[in-house]
């Protein structure tokens, strides 16, 4: 066997494969990648079990390989060499021969036999979504997922299909994200959870093209390009979300989004290191930050132009939760929808996409009196 | 108490303090500033013991103070502030106030009575350096300082005034640095030694003006521009590192500085986890690097152009050793001297500067058969 290639060709091949690596795995056969020619076809595929990545490219081969190769000194080795054409071959002692104009680099490889297989995935369900769209919604929702393991549902993104709207969903219990696209064309009405790792490697692949995205009820595949992608799936029931969101938050909150995010990171150092509480009092046109650090005694408020309709009111959040929230809302203007100081408060961009309706929700706090 | 000052003039004087602050101490009265106003002045002072720094800055004030401030407290929230024009007040209640436009920031502060002093600094002896001239001996020496607590004397560097030559040397055992500057006006003939983590400190000070350099047998004081840096001294006795440096190395390679540390990063990937052993043969006109990891069975080797003088070679480095030496070469090109493969290589710049003279060693290892 034998093929050329170029360095940043095969990097960028290899780039995409490599988060799917597990690191210090108890299986340490996961830390290879499954390399393999078949009809001038380079493929690599990767898998922890979990989710597994394969990504291809045509080449010109002689002969045809089904190899195993260590992932990380491959990786290493391509990235070290400068933009320029090489040479793999393959050896008889089970050796990846990579051959440079001044150096050779021999990698052992094991047999393909070894490496564990996923359960082959059935397609029952499929629909169409731009790239762009699905990166949106991932980004957008997969901050409030939950990072502890105790509910596992909610460590995932759960994903809706109903008719003419796809949406996409996450909440830790403190906050919650709700997108949906409306007038997508779909008429399955299903419900399916992706893990959170999935989701953060899917966001590394989408281009600005249509995905292709089957699933059952325990895997899901996502073509993109060149690359198909497969991950298991939370088969578990997601919360009640829509019971969480209130209707009759009719106190509306307008503010810049840079000075709430810019206020926040001075006032987030002055809150109690605990509750991490931040105080919002809010008039007609100032709204007042403030947070207070008992055992330190120290204190700081400070005030922002807004635009408020609604009775005056004291609300009290967690300061990374609100900031999380309003950073990923991506217009000038934040709106809050506020009912009463104990109530979910929503949050939302002034102005929305078109067919695009994206609400967030923040649990408040007891205000510490 | 009541100043004004300009947000980054002042987070650029707290900068130059905050690498003193230690973090986690314990004594947790070392994580603040001593800041004090006297006669227009203001002065910013922290210690951890070992060392410590003053630097101030002119201001107006209607009082004198003398507090203790929680330092990261008090830089965070400089730092989060724009650029601006701030008020500092105290009140009653043991505040510092940080009053802008919109907001108010108050930190409780200490009295200064109950803060450690170092003892006080007697000025035995001085010198006066370019800060140039000293940032490039610290730069060059330092990372050659050994890690481990184990032989205490290594883990500085050590300062060397002999009579019109100011030197510095660093060694971990396994390779050494040797900075001099020749027709150096000095007439005084003393050794010390300056922690690591006092260079490390230096090193962000160090500015293109006259350094006045004073040290007694206990201690190292530098006067910076506004600044005043004082570190205790390792009081321990410093290797004979001159019976190290060979005196007839006759074989003589010369290679590119930029082509040596590319092949290494290669070479470096297929060393041994243990020994990480790269050896080096060495011909007329090419040298050849090359590693094998027997575990893995992986092995590389690639060839560098070069032009040596002397009996063909073979003589094996540890990678990182090597690495770091050659990193620290400052010329396009590199020269080897060497005896025979079980001594000493000496490693130089090809072109030296006016009344400087570096020298760096490597040992090297036993090579595998």
């Amino acid at each position: 066997m034998e093929f050329k290639i170029n360095t940043l060709e095969f990097e960028k091949l290899l780039n995409r494969v490599m988060p799917i690596i597990p690191t210090r795995s108890p299986m340490p056969i996961l830390e290879h990648f499954l390399l393999s020619i078949k009809d001038n076809m380079l493929s690599v595929f990767a898998t922890d079990m979990q989710i597994s990545l394969e990504t291809s490219m045509n080449i010109t081969s002689s002969q045809d390989i089904n190899v195993l190769v260590p992932a990380k000194l491959l990786h290493d080795t391509i990235k070290t060499l400068p933009d320029t054409d090489i040479k793999i071959s393959s050896d008889k002692n089970h050796k990846l021969m990579v051959t440079t104009d001044t150096g050779v680099f021999k990698i052992s490889y094991l047999d393909p036999a070894d490496f564990p297989h996923m359960p082959p995935f059935q397609e029952l369900y499929h629909f169409t979504i731009d790239g762009e769209k699905l990166r949106n919604a991932l980004e957008t929702t997969s901050f409030a997922a939950s990072k502890e393991e105790a509910r596992v549902s909610m460590t995932g993104v759960l994903l809706e299909l109903k008719t003419n709207e796809i949406r996409f969903v996450s909440t830790d219990g403190h906050r919650l994200v709700k997108l949906s696209y409306l007038n997508f064309e779909n008429s399955i009405e299903k419900k399916i959870i992706i893990p959170g790792r999935a989701v953060s490697v899917v966001l590394k692949l989408l281009e600005n093209r249509d995905i292709r995205v089957s699933f059952n009820d325990a895997q899901i595949r996502m073509e993109i390009g060149n690359n198909v992608f497969i991950s298991r799936l939370i088969e578990d029931q997601y919360p009640n979300y829509e019971s969480v969101i209130p209707l009759e938050n009719d106190n509306i909150l307008e503010a810049s989004k840079e000075d709430l995010i810019k206020v926040l990171r001075r006032i987030s150092l002055f809150t109690s290191t605990q509750t991490k509480q931040v105080k919002f009092a809010i008039t007609k046109d100032i709204l007042t930050l403030s947070a207070e650090n008992i055992d330190l005694g120290s204190e700081a408020n400070e005030k922002i132009l807004c635009e408020y309709i609604g009775t005056p009111m004291e609300i009290a959040f967690n300061s990374s939760y609100i900031s999380d929230v309003i950073s990923n809302i991506h217009t000038d203007k934040v709106r809050f929808k506020l009912n009463n100081p104990t109530r979910a408060c929503i949050l939302e961009p002034v102005v929305k996409a078109e067919n695009e309706d994206v609400l967030m929700l923040v649990m408040p706090m007891r205000l510490n009196v």
